[in-house]
């Protein structure tokens, strides 16, 4: 199959910085090549793919030190790219948030798939999608759709990560005091103030790796630092990649006490790849991705919450990497969104009147001139 | 003629707050509307006018208190309204920046204007234009040009004031010890330093009246507010617009010693509406909207600009505002977008083989059928 991905371009793909949603196109570009496919990837320069690259920008908006840069220009001119181009592909896959890209697609938004990867509570965005109400759209958990659950829904799939990345820790590296573990930006919408009352109430330590939030450093300074002491509850700073073995694979639990419709939550699958349960809010996506009494656990309170981290003991950690490698692995995902495109250009031959076809030259021929006039 | 005014949802028209882009969309729209043009203005619900509005959204996006707005999703909805109703209008005026609207009206480009009102040195801009290289453009000044320099530019309209906006105090109020003004944001790219210099070169008292840059409140407290004496250099704090004649008509000069490419600055001309002459730095407009030795001085250093408060008394505050009302009046600035709507749909008639033309009907449906695919 001839597939376009198009990424966004705030960031490198893979990200050089942190970047959820460049993660995962950089994993499903790479396991879809693998899986034979003719892969197109749209993306800034600095992108290192197998796939052939397509970079109508040099460098990802977030990594240029120009200091004036626009982000709707920027997008204008790949998607115009993407366009002049559209011939060429079976399906194009738009990993765009706000439908910059509707309008450029509407003649063709049954080639189209979208994966919105933020939140989608913005109140502008179900008038906008009213609009364009064709396009095809695949959710990353089904409570991210429900602000937007009139859209037309192809698909929920999963994110996965490849399952050589993280492993769970050989018995000789694990071992110490046991302790729940909290990684991630320390901003107000994460509640590290809730894993710290958490530790304090089930009585187990509390190391928390993570940066200090860019827009909002008075955060931590004035309601954060007062609680760490040092001893049960300890802030490490942020961590690299190669800490997060260490630090992700030895804690009896991840905490993600959030209390925003985080839409899935990369780290929640990053810790059961090293066999670690989780406990978090019933927020967004977390009932969703973690099973409960399996996984991790679901919780609406600190005292659940606290109780919780006394039944941990009881989970199996080879049972948490089990699920992780059934549920998550990068090729389960490629295999949904592949599964995905089959559906989408299926329906297409139908309308057709079967056959596969591809997109009739005059079609593409009006693009071409419609995007030079 | 059957003219829409699209403006940007950031602000109200006119606005609430601080929005020059959206204070000038105003006038223009009330002067249109007096010349006895059909107009319709595409704002949001806060908007007053005497044009037929069509709101999109309620609030504009900086008034509205939701905390999670998508600006790309709320001009689609808007861009999309625009072009359902597309056989409405003989012209369609956008004053939007960044081209969002281009993907949109790409089959009718010969029937829209647009001015962008800000800066046009944004990396992005000319790969993006080029995509889309027919759509007319109105500079707001000549300089504003540059950076986009092949664009298909069709007039350059500097703005204009109502004539009855501001006008020179009576002579019983003016009076006491002459003063230096400086008006507008203190940050970095506006310069209170230079101004502060400037005076104490010069040996005239300057007033400074101003907001506080939000984005760099450290700049004031630690650059500015220590040369703040209070008797030499005065801080005012913000003024409101009840506060500006006495402020504006009573400076022997304002000041702008602005190092940022300013592509008008309204300010100046405000000055002029009072009689008040301006010193600015020789960037952006400035050579373009300042006419040297008449309406103030055009300086590149701080020694050119100290010596030129000595030429201010030279200068003649009636000519001053003989000046303003000649060059950058509400009535000047219609008229000339008038005669670029004349010259664009005239030569689309010419195109069509003459004759006055409403757009064709067929080719209106297509566009709507396009926005609804």
């Amino acid at each position: 199959m001839r597939i376009a991905q198009i990424s966004p371009l705030f960031e490198a793909v893979p990200p050089r910085l942190y970047g959820g949603t460049e993660r995962i196109i950089s994993y499903l570009t790479e396991e879809l090549v693998a899986r034979g496919h003719d892969v197109t990837l749209f993306a800034s320069g600095e992108a290192r793919t197998s796939a052939k690259l397509v970079a109508t920008r040099e460098r990802a908006l977030r990594l240029d030190p120009a200091p004036l840069k626009s982000a709707i220009a920027a997008h204008l001119t790949m998607l115009d790219e993407v366009r002049r181009r559209a011939a060429d592909f079976d399906v194009m896959h738009f990993h765009l948030s706000h439908f910059q890209h509707f309008p450029l697609f509407e003649h063709m938004a049954e080639r189209t798939v979208t994966t919105p990867h933020g939140r989608l509570d913005y109140v502008d965005l179900p008038d906008a999608y009213a609009r364009w109400p064709n396009f095809p759209m695949i959710s990353i958990s089904m409570r991210q759709r429900r602000p937007l659950a009139m859209a037309n829904w192809l698909a929920n799939i999963y994110h996965g990560l490849p399952l050589d990345m993280y492993v769970p820790l050989p018995d000789s590296e694990r071992g110490g005091e046991p302790y729940l573990a909290f990684l991630g930006r320390l901003s107000r919408t994460k509640r590290p103030d809730r894993a710290i009352e958490i530790a304090r109430k089930s009585g187990m330590k509390l190391k928390i790796a993570a940066k200090i939030d860019e827009d909002d450093p008075a955060y931590f300074h004035d309601e954060i630092e007062p609680l760490v002491d040092g001893n049960e509850i300890e802030y490490l700073g942020e961590i690299n990649e190669r800490e997060k073995p260490a630090f992700l694979g030895n804690a009896a639990a991840l905490l993600l006490p959030i209390d925003w419709p985080e839409p899935f939550g990369l780290v929640v699958i990053e810790a059961m790849a090293f066999g670690t349960p989780v406990i978090a809010w019933n927020e967004g996506a977390m009932p969703e991705i973690i099973d409960s009494g399996v996984t991790g656990y679901v919780v609406d309170s600190i005292e659940e919450a606290a109780l919780r981290v006394g039944d941990i003991g009881s989970l199996d950690r080879g049972e948490v990497r089990a699920t992780f490698e059934k549920r998550f692995s990068v090729k389960r995902m490629a295999a949904d969104y592949e599964a995905a495109y089959i559906k989408l250009t299926g329906e297409k031959m139908q309308e057709k009147g079967g056959g596969r076809t591809k997109p009739s030259a005059s079609c593409s021929r009006v693009i071409f001139t419609s995007g030079e006039t």
